[in-house]
């Protein structure tokens, strides 16, 4: 990557950074596609893409003048966006420098292959024909854990999603839930409105979603919505958000899915401009970006006042009451709390008993306490601990999820903690935006979208995560709020 | 890109150019991401996104180490497929050598920027608003044609799409089209069949179109389908074939271009894997590459033979006779010759006389012989000349096509090279293979993708494409076949 003299080492930084920013947002792209639209043949090519682009954003990053850069930066004397861009590159840098670019390849490489085989083995529920690409990940991911000089080696893993975030605090957060969360869970789901009964008519969800998507702020000009088997999200560059859905006659987890991808891409969008191009530009944390989705998935989306502004306008979508029901049976139905077989079909009181399962099982894995041999079983274990539920089928337990398939460790504990984050920045909006439900209810969104950028988005990742929740919510990461929030499903009370 | 030691020096350049054709396939993804689904407002991502693509790609083909490993090759000795791939990697990397990184990057950026600003003034028929960026586009290539060691400056750009073809040729084969097809076209249009009328319903064409496509060899395992505002084919990579059409109430197009887009489509997907993520395994030339197309469009796609074989499964799409005629009056209604105003919706026998005259001003354009300023006028001169229509607006004029818009001069002659190569192929293919028409009516397309591929498609860029057009055809380009196909129209026959 060129960089061009006679200017300052500040803006030879960007320049140099921000061909390395465009390959990010390819990659990003590539993403999007291959989920939403790719053949499934365009597997094997679409692997090597991806490597090639890898191994060259790893080489930009951890090419000696790059190094220079910095340190040149640094004698110069750095403040304000320049400074923070520096501490962010030369941390992302020290973490490259560290991961030999064979392991880097290979990483890639395992990644795709673990992921195809996975998608069959769900298919057949044959963890057998699983195991040998799981087994070759969990020995990448403690490869590449040993790279680092790090207290306990999923330190190493939790890093890459979490900056700053050490195993021990997500263990002691964790611990507050284990305590506490499965009475809670079997008190909330004992008092639990019923599930809402389809079937749901596509067309019906594909014109509500339109419809809710517009209400809280999604624009054709810069936003694009696909369909994918796993909803996601995905911001290749500024102008470009894209969210994805899907659809299902038998549920409405259309909608709240929708909202909650929209909460992801809205953080991107309303990251400063001035960002744009630099590694700065992207949400602080997975955390964090986690926390924007469920705030709207969780706290906007299952609340009685936004429902009660978009009732009209969603009944139409139906041409009747959706599902049959009245507003306040519709909002009770969305809030059901059961406790479910798999992750991503789980109400948010339950929701991260999911997560502290996988939390204990991976750091198990890394290890080496847990054979992946032994896998099934401990999820079953742990599943009937947590949950109280029976796993009767791989398929439906320890295969669900596609996360272990590419070797991401390390990411999950992210979702609970996003949950948490929510909840906390959730009470905080509540008390300076001025009357939150009846803007809502109004369907008028943009006092939170204003707050939420101002607070949260704009800043990127100008501030380490910890910094930039303290900068928010006025303390650490807490657990209360979102317990506050559980009791109160516990007690029967709906409401954030 | 790195170069493995201790291996054979033609395995060392194949790894060496694995990763640049990665970049190559993902910018072709890029595009067809961009003209398909991607929101507007992101354009200035993308445009810079492919501005470091192009600049990794162009560094990649003008750096040191390639030379020497070809050097390497040449000394070592290279036989086969590793001598083609010398030879084109040679000519590739000669021509990137000459012209300079930042005019690389200049004609990137300008070509997106002028590509944005053509989309509106073609909108708001105002071509005064395009006239900066068509003037710095024409600059440009001037500038980019100044680099090469030519007779005369087309002859660079023209030799960017169709290798080793002079400007010389191409005027002795127009010269042809221009002596005879004006009088052709008029005594073809006299004796055409009426058009077909509409309204077709969209959904019936959508149900048409993937009979058709089922029909000709598409399958969804590695083909994709997408809807563009102007149709085109995109080959991302091996298992990843990609084409895109459009529909409109009024016409068919849909059913034709769909069957032109496949041929492009075809061509990659049938080329020897063996030369993947090489630089041979690509269509010969652009030409070729039309020829493809064309003799799907219109030999297969305008014949009565095959319109039979899928004629009951098409009525039941439309739930009737399409177009409310029968067989007969609807293939005579698909052959409809009448000169149009636009290139894209005219017929085969006009067709060619559209590209008569942008290869005419575009040539003016880069000589210098005719100011951009003066270029609506000597459109509407030629339209008149040579088709005998009067040009209102220039919207419906020199505003038309998007390539002059991103700097694409010289890639218009090979529309029409393309169309007199499929009647070439066509003429030779009828001969070779038993019972052409039989097989289409029994909707048997099989032969014929396996003919294709055994004569064209396989050999990629192995031939330079003179001689495999002469491998092919037995002869050189000619316009022999083509002019016969249009002497039969003028006449009032159907048929290839």
């Amino acid at each position: 990557m060129a960089t061009g003299a006679g200017t300052d080492p500040a803006t030879r930084l960007r320049e140099y950074l921000g061909p390395l920013e465009d390959l990010r947002g390819i990659a990003s792209l590539l993403s999007f596609d291959q989920e939403t639209v790719m053949p499934a043949a365009g597997h094997a090519t679409r692997g090597r893409q991806e490597a090639t682009l890898t191994r060259l954003m790893h080489e930009g990053m951890t090419a000696p003048v790059l190094t220079d850069l910095l340190d040149e930066l640094d004698a110069a004397g750095a403040d304000g966006d320049d400074a923070a861009l520096a501490r962010e590159v030369r941390r992302e840098a020290d973490k490259a420098r560290r991961v030999p670019a064979e392991l880097v390849e290979a990483l890639t490489l395992a990644g795709s292959a673990g992921q195809e085989a996975w998608v069959k083995a769900r298919e057949a529920d044959d963890f057998a024909a699983f195991l040998p690409f799981l087994e070759r990940n969990v020995a990448l991911a403690r490869e590449y854990a040993a790279c680092f000089d790090v207290a306990e080696p999923y330190d190493a893993l939790l890093d890459d999603y979490e900056p700053g975030m050490l195993t021990a605090d997500v263990r002691d957060v964790f611990a507050q839930l284990r305590a506490e969360m499965p009475d809670l869970v079997g008190a909330a789901a004992e008092r639990s409105a019923p599930a809402l009964e389809g079937p749901f008519p596509i067309d019906a969800q594909r014109r509500a979603v339109d419809v809710l998507l517009a209400r809280i702020g999604f624009d054709e000009e810069s936003w694009l919505l696909g369909i994918a088997a796993h909803p996601f999200s995905s911001s290749p560059g500024r102008g470009d958000n894209r969210i994805t859905t899907r659809y299902s006659e038998e549920s409405l987890e259309s909608l709240l899915s929708c909202l909650h991808e929209f909460g992801h891409g809205l953080y991107e969008a309303q990251i400063d401009p001035a960002l744009d191009r630099t590694p700065l530009g992207h949400g602080a944390s997975m955390a964090l970006h986690e926390s924007q989705s469920r705030l709207w998935e969780v706290f906007v989306g299952m609340s009685l006042p936004f429902w009660r502004g978009v009732w009209p306008e969603l009944c139409e979508c139906f041409g009747g009451l959706p599902g049959g029901v009245d507003l306040e049976p519709f909002v009770a139905g969305l809030n059901r709390v059961a406790p479910t077989l798999i992750r991503v079909d789980s109400d948010p009181v339950s929701y991260p008993l999911h997560i502290v399962l996988r939390f204990d099982l991976e750091q198990a894995l890394v290890t080496g306490d847990l054979a992946v041999t032994d896998l099934p079983g401990a999820w079953r274990d742990g599943m009937r601990d947590l949950l109280g539920i029976e796993v009767p089928t791989d398929r439906l337990g320890v295969l669900q999820d596609v996360h272990w398939s590419f070797g991401a460790f390390g990411y999950f504990p992210t979702y609970a903690l996003g949950t948490i984050l929510a909840a906390q920045i959730w009470a905080v909006a509540r008390d300076e935006i001025a009357d939150v439900d009846g803007q809502m209810e109004a369907g008028n969104l943009a006092p939170l979208r204003a707050w939420l950028a101002e607070k949260v988005h704009r800043h990127g990742k100008r501030m380490e995560p910890g910094e930039l929740i303290r900068d928010v919510t006025g303390r650490g990461l807490d657990a209360g709020p979102y317990l506050e929030f559980a009791r109160g499903r516990a007690e029967g009370r709906l409401g954030g």
